[in-house]
């Protein structure tokens, strides 16, 4: 048993591109954090757990701590994909070598950081796309179902509708526009051949660094890449909708794609935004108190 | 050198989902056909090799045939993604056992067999799809980009997107009609999770076993169901549209999507189908005759 003085608390952030680490004492101060690669079970645990400890090997460095801390720590740990019971499973079954683990979705760290532990809903828009909503300690999420079949209005979804889009202008049957080159720019490709060499079989996070070439577009009115971030505003709207109909008392969205894409969502739904007060990690870590 | 009176001739027709072998004497006739597991190299070279030597040897033993046969046949070979410099270099370097082999895409062997040998074009329909034409020894081709990102109006986009808009049903964000009821029975799952589960990673050919339940409800004027397939039908309308503009003397359409998908096409373009003359692995034997 660690003795309360001692307790660490750990919050993770997993996702499709990147995992944060935050370290806090029990007194709620700082002592480090770390960055590490992808942590999503959808596409591997080995490479999840890896990352986790990588990630949370930086934040103890950082607070001039050592493997010996890791039985100290109360780990909230927030991934994508736990909502499916067997990716969940895979997580708990994992031999960590934390105190206690606390495994929750990337959505339901991310709302409890936004709200401070508090009542709400969030929109994610990141590398993929997704909902939830935490009121009165129930819990309801929505999207988030998988790169190629769900997650529209995500970084992914934009930038592999653009290079669809791309193939279509290339092929003569799609409108083409400026960012058809930017894309083949981006790509650094000269023909649809090399186009698909270029993409097949490539991750999320691949599709996702095209995402700011489809919203810079955009912001410069390029129809092509105007139609994609509209498209895909919409799908935002639909989920905010349906959030806000679970009458939250607060919501946010977070995610890189969050923030550029709002402009071209509906004014009742944006206006119905509020900041986020944590990041995903702090939310990690408030689960991991309430749960001590 | 193999005396013209031994010379045989193959004819394979590589796809997502099968791979079909035929082979004939000097002489033209029918020796043994054979078919067995997938052959597409963007899926596994060493998955296409195994399925080509496996049809052949069906086809082989229907002759009375055995391996010491091998070294008399000029193969004509049609596989998707040769059209990829990369994937056409991996099956070229691929140590075949054959007297010769020609490797075309599998819409060039399509188009051949199509029309007899003759000037034409071709939309192939089936778990992908993508056009060609080919006229006055002018190869042109358009679509086949791949599952995810291209491919639409065919078996799998078909499936995949039926899916998707399902699972946007299941978030109460998305319309809801019998479509989806029986999308979720013939996948066997009972809510949004165990569907993701279910999905994830599946190939084309999984996906495209659903379309036949998305035409079966677009007949019964399910909403969504024709909603779907008329997005997809729009896509064959246009590609047919271009490879019209080129002039083909004939034009057919073939697959197992391409005859229920024509009732929703235009008729300006399904006016213009003629029905194929022969069906693709005799393209391939045609080629391999033409190049001998």
């Amino acid at each position: 048993m660690v003795s309360l003085s001692q307790q660490l608390f750990l919050g993770i952030d997993g996702g499709g591109s990147k995992c944060k680490a935050r370290l806090e004492n029990a007194q709620g101060e700082l002592l480090g954090e770390g960055l590490s690669g992808p942590a999503n079970p959808l596409r591997g645990i080995e490479q999840t757990t890896t990352s986790i400890l990588d990630a949370t090997q930086q934040a103890l460095a950082e607070a001039g701590l050592n493997d010996a801390s890791l039985a100290h720590i109360y780990a909230g740990i927030g991934l994508a994909g736990v909502n499916i019971p067997a990716y969940r499973q895979l997580v708990q079954n994992w031999q960590h070598p934390f105190a206690q683990m606390y495994v929750a979705t990337d959505l339901h760290i991310a709302c409890l950081g936004a709200h401070d532990g508090g009542d709400g809903a969030v929109i994610i828009a990141g590398t993929g796309s997704s909902g939830v909503s935490v009121i009165q300690g129930e819990y309801f999420e929505m999207g988030g179902h998988g790169f190629g079949v769900g997650d529209k209005g995500s970084g992914a979804w934009l930038g592999l509708t653009a290079v669809s889009k791309t193939l279509e202008a290339l092929d003569d049957i799609g409108i083409s526009t400026p960012l058809v080159e930017k894309v083949m720019q981006h790509l650094q490709v000269d023909c649809a051949h090399t186009l698909v060499e270029q993409i097949t079989g490539k991750s999320p996070a691949f599709f996702a660094k095209l995402s700011p070439v489809v919203v810079e577009m955009a912001n410069q009115q390029d129809p092509l890449a105007l139609s994609i971030v509209r498209d895909g505003a919409d799908y935002l709207n639909r989920m905010a909708r349906r959030l806000l109909a679970n009458k939250p008392p607060r919501f946010s969205m977070i995610g890189g794609v969050a923030q550029h894409i709002q402009k071209w969502m509906d004014d009742e739904v944006t206006q119905r935004i509020s900041p986020t007060i944590h990041p995903p990690e702090i939310g990690a870590i408030l689960l991991a108190r309430s749960l001590v």
